[in-house]
């Protein structure tokens, strides 16, 4: 029995069999080519098949992460058509009458090496995608036989010593965890592995090596802790506590139906956070009382251009039915920040989360937001549709909206087309500035949410996908719950209703906490809303507020505040 | 008379004679040379007459514009050295057998042609060196004549297509203004002349051409407008302003030497921000009562290495003497976000702003800022230091940073160092946290002073660089001036000071708004002082309290704020 520490980078506890996905790239020596024609059409077969073959990972990443996961492979697609590096490998072909595969290497080597010495977190993401890229010509082009991922099952541990998008996209149902050599809680691999819900643990270094395939080992991507070939004593205690969180999982779900009634008798609604389709049937089986937060990104992510108005329509329209009576708020488009968008030709930006985003994009961009404006109101018809903004901070923003929203409603009556006239109008309080002024805010619109997670980057200043400030990145600190508080505050006074829409709302250790700051709703990922609904249920809200109060005024960071509610 | 429009990048009127200046890079073909060995001496002679000329820029750079202004010449150091350019230039001489110059100009194009498809405005100014660099380069292997610099004088305009750093370092002093076809308020160029204080107008595309060498032109930097060849009438005019505007300082100094007291008696200090030890006199001149921020970064800019104990002790020492007793309020080390430390080896961050600076940078390099603090400790006998840290947004910060304080105190013991043993030690407020819990933070500090452009930019989730939401940054939105509010609540009710040294505070529009929030004393650049001055005697504190209170309950938006300030 041995233990290694790594980087939890994607939570949950399980058991599994080791399997190493290595990857052994040829390496290849030059030789003349007599017939250079010949050898560019063996070239562009190539690039031929890699394109199929990223177009077919593309595919399934769709499929199984959703959209925003499978646009890695956009960016490979674009490196496969880019002049400065299949044009280049084309041009040395011709010039220097050399073999294909060979160019192959040495362009992807240099290139690689030129976006890797850039000092540039973005250019070096870059360059791993070029390595892919680079990697899977050069096995074509060789004839090489990658790891064959059909070799994996579910139940299987996946070592390696990092792992692409490529490769996570090939994994199988089912598998139990994911360990690496290197990454980091905001690599790919790590993202991915928190949208497959795969315990993963990262940057394990040289002592991964310790691991052999068919070795047993535990995976706890919640503290970052492998056990290698654990005694059955282990075995026995590890199965116990996964089979307690299932059961914990279990019962809650059989109380889900019901509603979630403080002891005291405050109705909370308890909604699902949806991301796409695929999100309709989970939120429904754990028995969502609506939708707080549907991200329309997916369909702008998933397209090779703006999505057309009749296809934004179905897509809305699809989700207003399945929950319908339920409230459905939809926010609309939120990209620039981390999320972009390659047919937008946004330009990068030095603070990307400081930047052109969401409303801001939007609102300077009329027609795309009209877009989506008019396929809003087409599918009102089909459901209970709440319209939320995001990135919201003053009063102008919002009218502004008001504006195209009515002449949106012009052109459909242009167009005898019908929509519901009073859609709820929300806003999102995500930048500190909201929470600040959400009294002004708050007589403009029908509803709030907060958005915790950015709220809490901004209020904190510190990114949270940036490991350097993780230990600063708390959403619970008191200054974030004291804004919070004053936006309910607001909410109350205007005789609004106010929810929570970010990751802190699924966290059942403050669902006391978040009663008390005054919150109406909660809305989380689809399996979290059993047990917060049991939580709300043994919660007295009365007491609730008053410790909350209290805790605003005493405790000075993040760890008071939990454990302040623990200890009470 | 012709007017033309641009970008206003650095404020000021001023009327001169267009000077041309226009980079004429040689055109090269290529040619085999025999001796390669003798082509390659000619390239090492060249790189070290560049390396040379750079070095006198950077010198020029420094001594006009301070440390953070010549950094940039440190970034084409590194490209002269770099394998994968001037180091592939010597490669390609080599086995192609090819005139340097010719390679020199290849290179240039594809690094430069390569950096800029990035589509990263971090790796297109990376390019814009590149191109300085090579273009260098290129002058001397060729033998051609740049521009002479010595063509300019004082009174004259620079016109140029744009303006790269290491033009405006040979500008002559006197220099009435700058005029570019290309370039924002965020170019390079238009920061070095708000250092310098010239009236630049920025971006005026094709329309440019209209203005030849020998014209006269007035410059207005505040509207970005142009107007050329202006008759006599026209030009009477500006000259009258501009020697209202002379007047009007002129006066303020004449009575810059009284305090500052409101019309019902409150004392406000009035603080020069300063930089390094250029910007002493200049502060002194304008009656600067104390130093309401120094920023020591320029100790670390300067140098191609961490600064030592003894080289900061004369630094600090040298600007406590020059103002005793009159304190001066000592920033620790801000650096990341925007500025850079090529020594330090920062990793690019995604979100540099909400990255790894500042106070976190110093408590997770221990070594680092315990040589700061043993330098300031040590230089506090000569004179009334105050120690201000940045970036503060809990109370770990500040308990940590008094433990390594008392780490330095016993370590200066052993060494028989004498210090002042009760220096005040305040924090910045400028993140939002800090703000909603200054409350807290203030039972733990003996001073507090907002900094406007950070907590501005946090508070709206703005980009203070970023063109594209250069609408919403406006540290006059409701939101920031509640915050300060807050804050200077919590200091009164603690009892301590609270200062502002960000932007706003110079800024004399508002000073009746700063005076009613409750700041005590206000730190700005040394020329705005004489007219802050003038503004707070014709304030009436109580009054501006109540009108203060008013705006901050009703104004939704800063320009609410700032008609409310001029109406009433």
């Amino acid at each position: 029995m041995n233990q290694l520490q790594g980087i939890g980078a994607a939570a949950g506890l399980s058991i599994g069999r080791a399997i190493w996905w290595r990857t052994h790239q040829p390496i290849v020596t030059d030789h003349s080519v007599q017939n250079v024609d010949q050898e560019l059409i063996h070239f562009a077969n190539a690039i031929n098949q890699a394109r199929d073959e990223i177009g077919q990972l593309r595919k399934q990443a769709a499929q199984r992460m959703g959209e925003s996961e499978a646009a890695v492979f956009d960016a490979h697609l674009v490196f496969l058509d880019d002049p400065a590096f299949t044009g280049e490998m084309e041009q040395r072909i011709k010039t220097l009458q050399k073999n294909a595969a060979w160019v192959c290497q040495e362009v992807t080597k240099e290139t690689k090496q030129l976006l890797s010495s850039l000092d540039d977190e973005y250019m070096r993401a870059r360059a791993d995608d070029v390595g892919d890229v680079g990697g899977r010509l050069l096995l074509i082009l060789t004839g090489s036989k990658p790891f064959d991922p059909s070799q994996l099952h579910a139940g299987d541990v996946v070592v390696a010593d990092e792992l692409t998008p490529s490769q996570t996209a090939q994994f199988p149902e089912g598998i139990a965890g994911m360990v690496t050599a290197r990454g980091s809680q905001t690599a790919h691999a790590a993202i991915m592995a928190r949208t497959l819900g795969i315990p993963a643990v990262l940057g394990l270094g040289a002592s991964i090596e310790q691991i052999h395939s068919r070795d047993t080992i535990i995976v706890n991507g919640t503290t970052g802790e492998c056990i290698l070939k654990p005694d059955a004593d282990t075995i026995a205690q590890i199965e116990e506590q996964i089979k307690q969180q299932q059961d914990l999982q279990e019962k809650a779900l059989l109380e889900a139906a019901k509603d979630a009634v403080t002891a005291d008798g405050k109705r909370i609604q308890v909604f699902a956070n949806i991301g796409g389709p695929q999100d309709i049937q989970p939120a429904l089986d754990n028995k969502a009382e609506g939708v707080g937060l549907f991200r329309t990104e997916f369909l702008y992510l998933d397209n090779q251009d703006w999505p057309s108005e009749d296809e934004q329509y179905a897509a809305y329209r699809q989700v207003l039915e399945a929950f319908a009576p339920h409230p459905v708020i939809i926010r609309t488009l939120d990209i620039g920040g981390d999320k972009e968008l390659p047919y937008a030709q946004l330009p990068k930006e030095e603070n990307p989360f400081l930047g052109h985003r969401a409303i801001r994009y939007c609102l300077d961009h009329p027609e795309i937001f009209c877009t989506q404006l008019r396929a809003l109101l087409r599918a009102s018809q089909h459901g209970n549709l709440w319209i939320m903004l995001p990135m919201i901070e003053n009063v102008a923003e919002i009218n502004k909206t008001k504006q195209l929203l009515e002449q949106c409603k012009a052109e459909l009556d242009r167009r005898n087309q019908t929509y519901n006239e009073d859609i709820p109008l929300g806003i999102m309080i995500e930048v500190p500035a909201a929470a600040v002024i959400a009294d002004q805010l708050a007589k403009e619109v029908d509803f709030m949410s907060i958005g915790t997670n950015d709220l809490t980057q901004y209020t904190l200043a510190a990114d949270r996908g940036n490991e350097k400030v993780a230990h600063l990145y708390d959403a619970a600190h008191p200054a974030v719950l004291r804004l919070i508080h004053l936006a309910c505050d607001a909410a109350a006074k205007q005789g609004i209703p106010i929810g929570m829409c970010g990751e802190l709302a699924g966290d059942k250790a403050l669902t006391k906490l978040l009663i008390g700051l005054g919150l109406d709703e909660l809305s989380m990922s689809a399996n979290s809303i059993p047990q917060v609904k049991q939580k709300v249920r043994k919660t007295d809200y009365q007491v609730a507020k008053e410790q909350t109060e209290q805790i605003l005024t005493t405790a000075i960071d993040g760890q008071q505040v939990r454990d302040s509610l623990t200890t009470k």
